[in-house]
């Protein structure tokens, strides 16, 4: 075990007092380094990375060397879970997610299985080797999808403006979705285990999706899955929940075995507040696009936002993962902006 | 003027009693008839459609005949306004809309003007023909994009899930922004004059895209242009307001001088009304996924939905367009379940 040198992070997502914010971007490994690229476009595509440890790990602590964030992220996807249960996956360039096979009916059961986090071996040495190299300057953070956003990709089989496939069968099979809801459920679980003996040190679940659904939909096939995972990772680490665009959602999050709630960037922060209570750290929520603004600009809303969190109980990070064409420049400044702040005393 | 034979949609927008909720759903003109798609599939394109009066008048008024609808809404698309202004788009089948020419600098402001409202004869010509051919039996809804949405297909040149394109300007260029965002509002003011004088009897704004911005993005670039359109109304005729995803932003909306604010399926009902005051009527919001349960389930949905809203002060409806794969006999239940309905006395 090495001890951390920077433990900003796990400290706040408990929420023990920090002498500052820690900050960390979605998305911050991959999409807008130039040194990512240059690792990226030697390959044969995104897969090949994603399944290559050291490679793997190396994209994963660029963004601690070039950005100086306070925490790792191990680069992977969240569909790595359905291609462990038996659906392959490819990434199209510029157009994202393909599944040639989907679940639609009983009989396309028979393609899938429960995973037993085996199928995964590459992420967990990938996690491995970037402990090893980190040496302790900052956490790293594993992750995983929620259910109902993997389930959303293995009906639907790409992505989706409304995700009107996934959700009629919410409605018209709601006994499959269930049952698909389940296995993804059981392999995540285990999938998460296996991250956490592999070193990672937080974990936190995307449910990508969950804003297309209505609170009561949520609440049955959201809201039970996230709970029967939060039990299972039982506080080991700590966990973060980020349930993008759910904004009615955050006051049964909150009641959930998890240290963190993630907000995208339409959730006002006072309200988010009230709604999660004072037991639950908060993280994001710079709108995305804000880094598109003059550094004068970042500065001025990045500041507004550390304000308005207040100085414990917060994890800076935008609402939403880092969009491509940032400026690694103007990242940097919303970093530094983090770090440099200091709170009015109270 | 014909005189209404059914105006429950004008009364309930008003806030005066009702025998009964009014109901009509978001895209009913459209999508899923198929005596639509047999006046669609006889036709170059959807353009040709929206540009061809008494077929436009034809498909309005075919969800009146079908699904028995207490309101017709004007066949057309918001996007006939940047092209009013110059900028021709492209309806791509399966696709959606595609502006070959965009606006991305000050140079590109060249391409276009404030429209006058006559570039579009052919919207006032079908709204008089349908006004006509309805002989009030239901009054008639005319419509317009909200200003945001309109710069974002204006910037972006096509739909897009987070519009970083649209975005990037109001961070980089807010003169741009505001200047772009003047210009739309002047010509939807002018487009919604005319279609009051050529006989609109209600007029609903749709910010398709409001969800995307922040609470206060939405306040400098989406609030005030909506304000100047509906102290342009000065309530002429009833007016809704439909910012779709923008949760944060009911409180600002019920505001201005409207009747009625729109809500998805993702808004509690109870949460919309505490924020939306006695003084508005809210028109929804059930998911349109429902219609894809079964009959019962649409009727139990349904009557939960009406006995939430109340009797009074409510359009039912769905919270968002009716998904194009819905069965028209599914409709109809949503229809006849909300006609049918008696709310309990107090």
């Amino acid at each position: 075990m090495i001890d951390l040198k920077n433990d900003l992070l796990l400290r706040a997502a408990k929420g023990e007092d920090v002498e500052r914010t820690p900050v960390w971007l979605m998305r911050q490994a991959g999409r807008i380094l130039p040194e990512y690229r240059a690792v990226r476009n030697s390959l044969s595509g995104f897969k090949e990375l994603v399944e290559t440890p050291h490679l793997a790990a190396e994209v994963t602590i660029q963004p601690v060397d070039i950005l100086d964030v306070d925490a790792a992220i191990i680069f992977s996807d969240i569909l790595v879970i359905p291609e462990a249960m038996g659906l392959t996956y490819e990434m199209i360039e510029k157009k994202g997610p393909y599944f040639p096979s989907t679940i639609e009916s009983e009989a396309d059961f028979s393609k899938i299985r429960v995973a037993t986090g085996d199928e995964l071996q590459y992420v967990y040495d990938a996690i491995e080797l970037t402990i090893k190299e980190l040496d302790g300057r900052v956490p790293l953070i594993g992750f995983a999808g929620a259910p109902f956003t993997i389930l959303c990709y293995m009906v639907e089989g790409q992505g989706s403006k409304t995700f009107s496939k996934a959700r009629k069968m919410l409605w018209a099979r709601p006994d499959l979705a269930h049952r698909l809801l389940d296995m993804i459920t059981e392999s995540t679980i285990a999938y998460l285990k296996r991250q956490i003996d592999a070193g990672a040190q937080l974990l936190q679940i995307f449910d990508s999706w969950a804003g297309i659904l209505s609170a009561e939909q949520y609440r049955v096939f959201g809201i039970p899955y996230l709970e029967r995972i939060c039990r299972a990772i039982d506080l080991k680490v700590p966990v973060t929940l980020f349930a993008k665009g759910a904004h009615f959602s955050i006051r049964d999050l909150a009641l959930l075995e998890c240290n963190t709630i993630g907000l995208d960037w339409n959730m006002p922060i006072n309200l988010a507040r009230q709604m999660a209570g004072p037991q639950r750290t908060l993280q994001g929520n710079l709108d995305p696009t804000t880094l598109y603004a003059s550094g004068k600009d970042i500065v001025k809303q990045t500041e507004k936002m550390l304000a308005e969190f207040g100085p414990n109980r917060h994890i800076a990070n935008l609402g939403h993962g880092v969009y491509p064409d940032t400026n690694p420049e103007m990242v940097k400044i919303f970093v530094e902006t983090v770090k440099a702040y200091k709170h009015e005393k109270k």
